[in-house]
């Protein structure tokens, strides 16, 4: 990439991240994205009803203070212990950019991950080290902890449970991590973990050096709002609202203040939702056991499987010739052989199912 | 300010942006942060509930093409000349990152403008050289444009009408400076051209340099729904793009999409409140000079003012003691006896006078 003598010359480093599609395809079976198939509960709709009505010519809290409350009395946590930005992803860039600038020493993260973190090492100057996964594409702690102990690095990061493998760690094993590296912090990134992991949340007030951060994207049904979160001890808090301060003041509009709110507040949906889509994940990997996929065991709301006889690429464009979507990646090789795939709706799984049947 | 070990050095440096209050006070006449008084247009809101109902559980398009081709075709460009973020703010950090950063160079900006342009210089590491105004507080056009003649700057920055003067410049001074720095961006931040101002808008086919950002805050009345837009020719707007791909993938949910681009569309409404606030302003100005206040002149929604006899502190402080809040700045020491006063509705501007007249 060439970019004009006009802009900053990192501008031409950037390796910008590429979203999953988001095609406008009237009957498509969309299992691409990871996105919830149920949509949010009905009082975050109404309370964003009701705040377009009121007030919208006024700036937004800056804080969100509210809604921190809010969410921190969801995990027994107080609001100066909770960050929100917009969208997980805004999170996670001022996290790096606030923890993990440290003179060229280098980012622990697994090998195979959510490919975003290797952007925002890029977009900050930040050198990346990747540690493989092992055989069973589980994420090697011990190698991590054994890396960290043993000389400087500017951090870890993971995500638990990890994409796009959906495999889930204990939190023995993120003790483990933290332990090993307490000069630097342990980004936990727990955007599935509401669909059967445990979550490292409960573990803030023992670590000071561990950011855990969630969205509400997935177990909440509000991608379409972008609110993401985050949990750390005070001085980790305070570190990202100076971030977030100086990058912009007012991140979340009045909208996504009162709908995040509302989601939380509606723990009856949030429970019989996430339950529905973990039944459903068990269902489809049966099904798909049954068609000769191999599919690891996913504490996410979605799968990743691989089939001996079937190259993952071409199986991929025959579900999309069926109007079926879900997400290959090509790289790196070690994974080009799996597809992804999003759990839906019984009705979705079934033409998910119906379509492999007729390919395999 | 001190941070701990476990954070990016870099945290200790920055100075973080602070908004103006948003006080939760029943009754207070809010002046303080340059809103508009009407709501928005009953479409945008209408938009918006319309999108809460649909789809909230789905990503929202991540290059919000519909809203970036509604804005464009207002403005008689295309989609590719458009870019948008999450509130103006937003599209400045990225416009600082992707274009001011040139190996220590400095950045051209007047001394008082926007604080905000400094806090980013901070955040990326840019060195500002400020260009003071002149003696009428106006922007020195000439003295920038030798400036950045004479040697090498990373750019220029301002903002037109400049705040918190309220005071613009004509296209043939922004022409100028546009002419004066061919290897670099001259960034026209545009926040409440809307109010009476020249919109350089119309100069970006012509000048390859110039990006223009605006804002929905002020004469859209969404300063609760955070969006704002860059113009300027392609590989600029490329650029951006990288930029927000490195960093966010989706900065705007699907109600602001929606909601922005109701509002673009309901131009009648655009026209009739401002054209209230212009109206408004004017009157506030005669009231305010009547009370032997000076009031500079201004083609934004709000005036800058001072009172020969009485200390702007004092002042904000007495109107805040009867529920009025306005804008008062320390610093610089040569704006510290103005006030800067938000145009509200003519019930508002009301009472403002009222207790000025009490004051003073």
């Amino acid at each position: 990439m060439t970019v004009p003598s006009l802009c900053s010359p990192v501008v031409g480093r950037l390796e910008p991240y590429v979203p999953g599609e988001q095609p406008r395809i009237a009957g498509l079976v969309k299992l691409n994205t990871n996105e919830n198939p149920y949509p949010p509960s009905p009082r975050a709709v109404a309370a964003i009803e009701a705040a377009a009505r009121e007030g919208l010519q006024l700036y937004p809290d800056p804080q969100s203070l509210a809604l921190r409350e809010t969410i921190a009395a969801h995990h027994g946590l107080e609001a100066g212990q909770v960050f929100v930005g917009n969208g997980s992803d805004e999170v996670l860039a001022h996290a790096f950019f606030a923890f993990f600038q440290h003179a060229g020493q280098p980012l622990l993260m697994p090998d195979i991950t959510y490919s975003f973190y290797r952007v925002y090492c890029r977009l900050w100057g930040i050198a990346p080290e990747l540690q493989p996964l092992d055989e069973g594409l589980a994420i090697d702690v011990e190698r991590i902890a054994a890396r960290a102990a043993e000389g400087a690095c500017a951090g870890i990061v993971l995500a638990n449970p990890n994409a796009p493998t959906g495999m889930g760690l204990p939190l023995s094993q993120i003790e483990r991590l933290l332990a090993a590296c307490p000069q630097r912090v342990v980004l936990v990134d727990e955007a599935y973990v509401d669909f059967g992991g445990e979550s490292a949340v409960s573990l803030v007030p023992r670590y000071p050096n561990l950011l855990v951060v969630h969205t509400l994207s997935k177990s909440r049904s509000l991608a379409g709002l972008r609110v993401g979160a985050a949990f750390g001890q005070r001085p980790l808090i305070d570190a990202l609202e100076r971030v977030k301060d100086s990058f912009n003041s007012y991140p979340l509009d009045r909208l996504a203040q009162a709908g995040a709110r509302a989601a939380y507040e509606d723990v009856a949906y949030f429970d019989e939702t996430r339950r529905a889509v973990m039944h459903s994940r068990e269902g489809l990997a049966l099904a798909l056991e049954d068609l000769g996929f191999e599919v690891l065991p996913s504490q996410a709301n979605f799968l990743f499987v691989r089939h001996p006889a079937h190259d993952g690429a071409r199986l991929a464009a025959a579900l999309r010739e069926r109007a079926v979507l879900v997400r290959h990646f090509a790289r790196p090789e070690r994974i080009a052989q799996y597809l992804r795939i999003s759990v839906g709706t019984p009705a979705q799984c079934d033409a998910l199912v119906r379509a492999l049947q007729a390919i395999v």
